[in-house]
């Protein structure tokens, strides 16, 4: 007999390869705060956060409803009810990328949609480009698959468009995606018609499909407009992931999607049959949230997103306003989704080594939590979530400034 | 540029890996019924299906509680709400076995809670002994993680019990884990406490953790216990797998958990942080159901799942009664779970070749569905699923009858 008690039990490669870039910063960090300022947390990208963001009570009823209805408590379909596959499908088609309930996978939230992706393209010792900086999930799930991923730079001068040519030139024979984030966390650019249509085109000459991260579609400035990127493809296969969670303030109610703009039935053979196989492993999402969503996606008013969209654009112009001044610092100002970016001029803050030390000394001496560029692989940046009451934002924004006049010197 | 519109794209080894066995029984068959007789489905293990088995008012006033609350619409974390890891340990604690918050995961239904532990414990390559006749999710699961299932037997004339010499014989250096399944689904059997150490000697002798589908604990016939297998060793580590799924007739609310009892800390270093990381990739299941999770553990009474076991001990009696004086058939009677198996003698219906051709002339010419044992890795036995009125019970049966009496040759 062995020696039962000694021995630990290994866990596999893939569980282990799961690794949050987020985490990876905080791994083993105690934050310290400054005990005589109240915390100001703009690290955390869910709208129910500070409560200034209410559930519309249809969505509330719309579960009730289903809980109430007695027809909601069985099993339904691993990929989604039909009730739900409909309503998306009826949602999110348009003339240039038509779409029924066959193309749609319910999942849990729009991670499970990425995650599912990922383990239907990529075979581990392939890989996949991924924009940088880096949605922490997308390289967390990439490597849990043994998928190398490969980078592209966005650049903070040209909005956080994406080098197309050197997209280009990373492409191999053993890349299987192309993944865009559009509207972008952590960046909140939006991109053009025209730069969407330009890596569109690098996918085309490569014969690639794209994954498409569009859980921000239509969270827009003012004025602004986002493009679904299969409405402006013919030819190229698209997997949309999106959800619920953002647009409708309840991340924590988990449901998302794929969109399956097949095209010349690429997809059809393997990658359709392959994705709901995948849903199968863990028989789908709760039916009652499910349920609920023909009534969310009917009857909530546009104005409820807008509504967030203008605290998020009164957040943006507080935070760029008070930043772009800040010797060192240079914010740069999103056209979507709830982030902005700022970079830091190390070389102006001499006792600041890197962003991590500017996060950690932000949090000891003023209490305010951001992010650091790292945990989206972009040290040299910080990341403002921009969900705050606009009050708490100016504050926020004040200790930001205070804190970099203390430490910058020339 | 490559000719785009010919290429199919390519889904991986994994996702294409994860094959039904109930699906592969029934791909591309369209099973007649006959149109002059209603259609008796005992194929489904949904204790919502009939309508018989209502849902408790308690958990229906938790959700609309947890909904009404505004307190669920964020994140959670990960691998389970608090207040629903607290819960589930409050519940499943026994000295024997204790649990606290910390050796809870909430997972997507007993199926995603399966799933993490394989994908966890196994690595591709390796081998894990799983009981035949197979819970079908089992055997799905270790494929698409590349894992050999090792069957090991469990013999009808020992009510299901394991041939424990034979288990032991399997176990191999690339060995990772034993799979027990208790109560069982499909065979319905509930094994003793000796049978139980038995299996524990086995799984300490090779240094062995078990996983435990234990989502049928509780529910067995009057007079009968099932022993959660982790109450029985002090040395094993196991990963106890459940929900509310069967017991609280809400499958498609996907509330499960895995209980992990960790023995001399062998799961503390590498398996615990990696259950908590595979969770990470879909950032846990709606928290509208996990919120209501004490309510109904606190209130539901033992006699609302108590109900549901009268009525299929009831119709597990009529079914035994009435198919035990069947030539050719050999119900095995069970002491738990919602199923029962029946042998089918093959060579007395010399016009049947095997229990797949049972089952589907079975309901092209009476309209009763029920499982064949292929669907378990067990051909030459059918499933039935005991949960439908018990009328309907004695008229599914007496079609089995008579469709068996009109096939049967000596």
């Amino acid at each position: 007999m062995m020696d039962f008690g000694e021995q630990t039990i290994i866990a596999s490669n893939e569980s282990k390869g799961i690794v949050n870039a987020v985490r990876d910063v905080f791994d083993g960090k105690k934050m310290e705060t400054n005990p005589t300022k109240e915390l100001l947390n703009l690290s955390i990208g869910d709208p129910t956060f500070f409560g200034n963001l209410p559930v519309h009570q249809v969505m509330k009823e719309a579960v009730k409803e289903a809980v109430d209805s007695d027809n909601f408590n069985g099993y339904g379909p691993a990929h989604g009810l039909l009730c739900a596959r409909q309503t998306v499908a009826k949602h999110y088609t348009t003339p240039e990328a038509p779409l029924t309930d066959d193309d749609i996978i319910i999942t849990c939230g729009c991670s499970g949609a990425l995650d599912s992706c990922f383990t239907v393209l990529g075979e581990p010792g392939q890989n996949i480009l991924v924009p940088v900086p880096v949605y922490p999930l997308d390289s967390c799930v990439a490597a849990s698959r043994g998928l190398t991923i490969k980078c592209y730079q966005l650049s903070p001068d040209r909005q956080w468009e994406a080098d197309v040519d050197k997209m280009d030139q990373l492409i191999d024979k053993d890349t299987v995606a192309i993944v865009v984030v559009n509207p972008s966390n952590p960046c909140g650019s939006v991109y053009s018609k025209q730069h969407l249509l330009d890596i569109l085109a690098v996918a085309e000459k490569h014969s690639l499909p794209i994954i498409a991260d569009e859980i921000y579609n239509d969270l827009v400035y003012k004025g602004q407009h986002s493009y679904p990127i299969a409405t402006l493809s013919k030819n190229v296969p698209i997997l949309s992931c999106g959800g619920i969670g953002k647009k409708y303030l309840v991340p924590g109610w988990r449901v998302g999607w794929i969109l399956i703009h097949d095209r010349h039935d690429r997809f059809k053979k393997e990658v359709v049959p392959s994705l709901i196989k995948v849903s199968r492993k863990s028989l789908g999402i709760t039916t009652l949230v499910q349920a609920a969503l023909p009534k969310i996606l009917d009857t909530v008013p546009k104005s409820y997103y807008e509504n967030t969209m203008s605290l998020v654009e009164a957040n943006a112009n507080i935070a760029y306003g008070e930043l772009s001044v800040v010797g060192g610092l240079t914010p740069v100002m999103p056209s979507g989704a709830l982030y902005m970016m700022v970079g830091v001029e190390l070389s102006k803050f001499p006792h600041i080594n890197t962003t991590v030390e500017f996060m950690e000394k932000l949090m000891a001496e003023e209490s305010v939590f951001i992010l650091c560029g790292e945990c989206f692989l972009s040290p040299g940046f910080i990341r403002l979530v921009l969900l705050m009451p606009s009050e708490k934002m100016k504050e926020s924004c004040h200790r930001i400034r205070e804190f970099s006049y203390r430490h910058y010197e020339v």
